[in-house]
Formats: C-alpha cells, structure tokens, sequence
C-alpha cells in the first residue's frame, strides 16, 4: 500500500474551510475502514490568518496555488479558487504535471471543460467536479455513473439556492423581488452583487455541464437562452396561483427522440403545483433526470453551504484516492465531451412550449379582439383568457394562456400587439411546463 | 486495450431482460464513447424459450449458472436469478474464480453480505448491488460514494413499492386494505404471493443493508423490528388525516449522537402530510439521508420495474469494468462490513417515539379516565384525545396520541388497559415521526 495519498487544497475559503474540516474528522475512517491514506499536505490561501482556527494539523500553507500544481509530492490537487483565471492556470498546470484534479468550480468547467478534459485525457489524469452543480447532492455522479445505461430525454434542474429562496418568499408572503431579494442579502442567501444568480448565469453554467454530460458532446454557455427572475412580479406569481401553478427558475435541457438539435435553456416557468419540483422551497435544491430505461429520477438537497458543498468534494477525494491506491496510476475512464462534438441548441423558431401572456392594456372596447386576432395570425391558439375587475392605476392586466405554441410566433405577436396605443407596459411572458 | 470484457448473465427473467435489451442497445456507446468493449458473452436462463425474441446477439445460452460461474473466459458474473441457494453458491463460485460479481438480490446481500465481501476482499474482487435497494435510484452508490465524509444520522426509505402503491391508494380512495390489496394483484403491482411485501420483509432486507452500508458494520434481519401494512385499516388513514399526517411503511435506521446502538426497524408511521416523503405516491420510492456534513439528500424514482431496475444493474457493469479497463485486476476499495462488527439495535426499551393509539371500546363512562391514568401510569403523556360522535356497531374509537415516550412503556401501558372489559378489540398503535 502506498503511504500517503498527498492532497494539496488551492483555496480555503468557506468550502475549503468544510473540506479542512472534514478531511480532519474521517481521517481515521478513510485510513483504518477503507485502507485510503489520505493526508492534507498542502493549503494554498491569499489570508493564512484565517485558518488558524482550522484543523489543518502538518499541513503546509503557502499563499499561490500554482506552487501545489507544480510539487513533486502532491498526488491530488483541490481548486476551490473560483473564477476562470487563476484557477484554470493552476488545473492545466496540475494536469501537466500528472496529478488527478478536483474543482467545484463551475463556470470553469462550463466554459473551459473540454480543454480541461482534453489535457486530463492526454496525461491521463482524473477530473472530478462533483461540488459543482448541486452541492452535496450527487448530481455529476449521477449523471456520469448511475444513469450511463440511458438514453437521457430531459433534465430539469432547480439549481440556484438564491433564485429558489426568492421566488418561494415571494410567492408564500406575496412579498415583491426587491424587497425579498434585499432580506435575502440580509440573511446572507444573496450575495452583495447577486447577477450571476438573479439573472440565471449560474443555472446556465450548470445546466450547460449537466447538459454536455447527458448529451454527450459541448453545450455552449454562450450561445443559451439564459432569462433570470428579476422581471417575475408579484402579480405573476399571484395569477400562476389562480391557474393552478408555481413559479420557479430552471435549467432545462431535453431532447424529443429524433431531434438532432437539444432545447438547452433558463428560464422562469410555470409548473403545476402538484408537480414535484414545484414543491421544492427554500434554498433547496432538485434535480430531476428523465431516461428511456429508468423513467424520472429526481434527486433532492442542499445546493450549496460550507459544509453540503464540503461533503460532494470528500466523496470526489474517495474517488479519486480508490482508483490511486488500487495500484493503478491511470485514469477511470469517465464520461466526458469535447469541443469538436459541439451540440446544436434549438432556436426559439423551433421551441415550442404553452406561454403564459399577461398584457398590461388601458381597458376600452376590442382590446381582448384585437389580441386574440393577432395571436392566431401567428398561429397562437388560446387556452384561457382571464380579465378580472381590477384596476392598477390606468392599468388593466389580461392573462392569456396558450397552447403549445412557437416561441417565435409568440414574440412576433407580442411584438405586433404591443404597437397598439392601449398597450401601457411591456408584456409579460412566462413558459408553461406541464407536460 | 483488453479486446473484450466478457459478460455472464445468470438469470434473464424481468431485470435479466432488461439488461440484455440495454446492453444490445448502449454497446457501441460503451465501446467508442467510454472505451468499455462489453460483451454479453454467456446467458443461463431454465427457460431458454423465452429468449428468442431478445437481442442476444452472439451470447452462448446455457441451462446452469454454475457453469458461468466457473467458464475461463467470463470476467464479469452478473447474477439475477434470485433466492439463497443457487444464487448464493453461483456468486461465491464466480468470486473464488477471481470474477467479479454484480447482483440485483437484496435477500442474497442482507443475509449473507459479510460472507460474500469476506470472500470478495481474499481474491481481491469487487461485489456491486446498486439494484437490490431502490431499483433505478442511486441508493447504494449514495451511500458508498457520495457521502461517505459523512457520519449519517438517519435514513428513511419508502422502498416497498407494492405498499407505497397500497397506502397511496387507501389515502386517496378510501378504499380498505384487502380489496386494495386485490387490485394491486390485478394491475401486477403486488405478488400472487404478497407475504415479502406486505408484512414488510422484503424492506427489512433493504433496510439492513443500507444501515449496514451507512453505519459500517452488519446489521442481522433477523434481530430487526419488522411490522408491515396488513393492520392498517381505513379508520387508522381517516385519522391520519384529520390530525395532519400521512401513513407510510417507512424502512427506519436512525442514531443519536453517542449511542452505541441504533435504532434499526420497519414500520408503518405517521408522517406529517407536509413531509417530503408524505407526498411519494404510489409505486414510487424514496430514500431520504441525514448526514452530518450534507443535511438531508433525497433520491425519488421508480424503485422496481424490467428497465429502471436493469438501468441499475448497467450501472455496475460499467463500474467494473471501468476498473478492469484501467488496467486494473484490482478491486477498487469500497464501503464495506463483516459480521464480526455486528451493530447492537435497540429494543423496545431503548426506542422512543410519539404514539398514535386507538382503541376500541364499549362507550360508558369513566372509559377515558382510566385509559388516560393508566398511560400515565406508565410514564406516557397524552399529547391529544378525540372521540368523536361515530359509533360502528358497539364499537366507539377514541384517539390518543402521545408525547415522546418509551415503546415498552406503551406496550405495558396498552396491555393493562386491555384488560379492562370494555375494550372491545385489539388496540392499534403506530409511531408518529414528526421531528
């Protein structure tokens, strides 16, 4: 048996700080119950002062993770740095120098994964990313082992703790985004500077790597339809309860059998509130695999957190350790993508979906006609129109409902309808998903 | 590259041909994408017949297992026929021949586990069984992999679909245990033969080998509390309801911090209705995890059935061979347990819980007054009564559920209430799992 499986940690921020933490709990575990000699040998961090609480026992601690990536004695390297920059100079370079690498780092595998997989391939060297989309809910793991026997047709992901905190907020206490975003910074649930979760770019780094994953081939994060939940009102999530639904932001991905192109995409959408992702609240995360053999397969927990996080990266530590210490140098051969097998994403011309409308109209006769004519100029069939007596200032907001219908002929209505001068503010459109 | 990683297959009844349909179906993507040359080599199945419209391919169609089990050229024994007897001297033939073995059979693992890892660990082979819990659900893998940094706290599992459907459709129709049950047979939900599910055996063999897999040492079934649904009547469900809760036959393994032993059982319990595993309906399972790093994890999905079960099976095809392509004859280290490390449960005496008790009684008065003393008697206090206006023949129900209290006392408390001469029936009691 080898001596020590040495572990250089780049980053000991909050989910660095779990990893030091647990790695010094089960030590003895991991040693005496499944013969893996772990030890942590090395932590790189910009703010030392910050461990010195942390049972980081011998480790040495430098300031450049660049240092890990490159000693001689490490056999695993951790980047828990974030960001695209540093850290990816630290995983080639790792790479390059034949250590088996994990990150929870999902903007960089989403957008440098293939170079990544490409390096890892030709030194053959693992690379595990378990904490990178679902915290500690085994969701990559899933993906690439559990479900490698399907063919995948869908995978719905509520995968952003913030943008599931807030729309459940505001749908239970009918209080607005502003207000509920703003206790949810207070409540630490948001960052200071929430876009990436607010307008849906962390969904989409997810959804493009799960996607790429159970696809097999790269999705291009940069060619999503990407849409947050700062335009979702009260007033949506209010009439989405008349209908019978639940607002929730998502990341899609499904494919119809056949269909060479994939709908790849994040989106606000409607589901119906027996649905069972419309009951995940709070910061919860789901993820909800659909497979031609094993039917719908959903998994339920904590997205994110010092500790949840923590626990995804030590299950990729035992993994990466078990193929190490059964005497095999080279890599498990995973499922993985490249750049040049590229996936065509479907254009909103070949999306089809039911559509919520709401019109914000000054009330006077032939409104409810004109709209209903334009929608079925466009090949918009209505499903259910709904007019209530109420007034907003001057304002009156109609509530269309569709059936499937293309997103393009939707936005080419909507944008006919709204040259109309009894059209008062933008108009509002939401994806149904109830089939 | 190995030129082949050869297949046997022991058994091809339902999940055995699922397995033969996913493999025809997925080879070539496991031989270009994963670089995984799979072949089915060898078949034996007592029903040769039934093969013929399966895509067998090249596979030699045996009669004997056994004969797998010993042929030189296989690397991979998959064993599917079931039982104890043949199954277990077929998957202990194909380890002391240096195979590794995949099995799909929860009463093989739950009985006699510790005798198989035991001879697994001296020819340095693996031992998969991702199907023997949760069919298509990842629950092995969770449990092994994914949280192994873990130290659990509890698991909770509705992992009996044919009680799961029962429940569901007594809640939801009202309809009572037997003719339910009937139907169930009907639909192929429920066995000709129902005893293993019913009465909650083939749980208690699910369960003891999750708390076995999580708590790291064997756990006997034969020691286990196991109660199942036949008991549970209408009247039981319509109460559930009107207090808020929801009857599940849960498979229990929970540990309290410091405790030597566990509390390890099957029964039916009282769920609050807005439980996450309140809401699994029908044939759908779920296992709920409670780690200390992670918090809860949940997995749904379908929990039997040719393909999602099979979906499992391929899972641990790929899994090991992944390991052998590697170059890797070696068997990759997993959580495992012997039955020297045998896990103490706890008794009646130990377990506590709050109660749901209804008794039947002969309605005059003083009734309530001497069954309320007598609880208190025994140490158990009443969280809450009701008996309400409703007389069925001479019989009149009344409700108590508890506070916290020791299941012995409850026992003892229940025993000397009847034998008082109005109690007209044998008193119902079942857990209530709230916390």
């Amino acid at each position: 048996m080898k001596d020590a499986i040495k572990i250089g940690l780049a980053g000991a921020g909050t989910v660095g700080g779990g990893v030091i933490k647990i790695l010094a709990k089960e030590i003895g575990f991991f040693r005496n119950k499944l013969q893996l000699p772990l030890e942590l040998t090395k932590i790189a961090t910009l703010d030392p002062q910050r461990l010195k609480d942390f049972p980081t026992g011998k480790a040495e601690i430098l300031s450049d993770g660049l240092e890990i990536a490159s000693a001689p004695d490490i056999d695993i390297v951790i980047e828990l740095i974030g960001g695209t920059t540093a850290a990816k100079e630290i995983v080639l370079k790792a790479i390059e120098n034949e250590k088996h690498v994990i990150t929870a780092n999902k903007k960089l595998i989403a957008e440098h994964g293939p170079e990544i997989f490409a390096a890892a391939d030709k030194k053959n060297v693992s690379v595990y990313f378990e904490a990178a989309v679902g915290g500690g809910m085994p969701t990559i793991k899933t993906a690439r082992e559990s479900l490698i026997g399907n063919n995948t047709m869908s995978f719905y992901g509520i995968i952003n703790g913030t943008c599931n905190y807030i729309l459940t907020k505001m749908t239970e206490e009918g209080s607005n985004f502003n207000e509920t975003l703003k206790n949810a910074q207070k409540l630490g649930y948001a960052e200071a500077d929430p876009t990436l979760d607010i307008d849906g770019g962390d969904t989409g780094h997810k959804i493009a790597i799960m996607a790429s994953l159970l696809f097999d081939g790269f999705v291009d994060y940069n060619k999503m339809q990407i849409e947050g939940i700062r335009n979702i009102t009260c007033d949506d999530i209010k009439f989405a309860k008349e209908l019978g639904y639940k607002i929730k932001l998502l990341g899609i991905a499904k494919k119809r059998a056949h269909d060479k192109s994939i709908d790849i995409r994040v989106n606000p959408v409607m589901l119906p509130e027996n649905h069972i992702l419309a009951n995940v609240r709070d910061v919860f995360n789901a993820a909800l695999f659909t497979g031609d053999a094993v039917g719908d397969i959903m998994l339920y927990g904590k997205g994110a957190g010092e500790l949840p996080t923590a626990s995804a990266v030590i299950s990729d530590i035992v993994d990466v350790a078990r193929n190490i210490i059964s005497d095999n140098s080279k890599r498990i051969p995973m499922r993985t993508y490249s750049r040049e097998n590229e996936i065509t994403l479907k254009t909103s011309k070949e999306i089809t979906s039911r559509f919520y409308l709401r019109f914000s109209v000054k009330d006077k006769p032939g409104v409810i006609g004109i709209i209903a004519t334009t929608l079925g100029n466009h090949n918009v069939s209505i499903s259910s129109i709904d007019q209530s007596e109420r007034h907003d200032d001057d304002f009156v907001p109609i509530i269309f409902t569709t059936d499937e219908a293309n997103e393009q002929d939707i936005k080419n209505a909507v944008a006919e309808i709204e040259k109309n001068s009894f059209i008062k503010a933008t108009t509002q459109f939401i994806r149904i998903e109830d089939n």
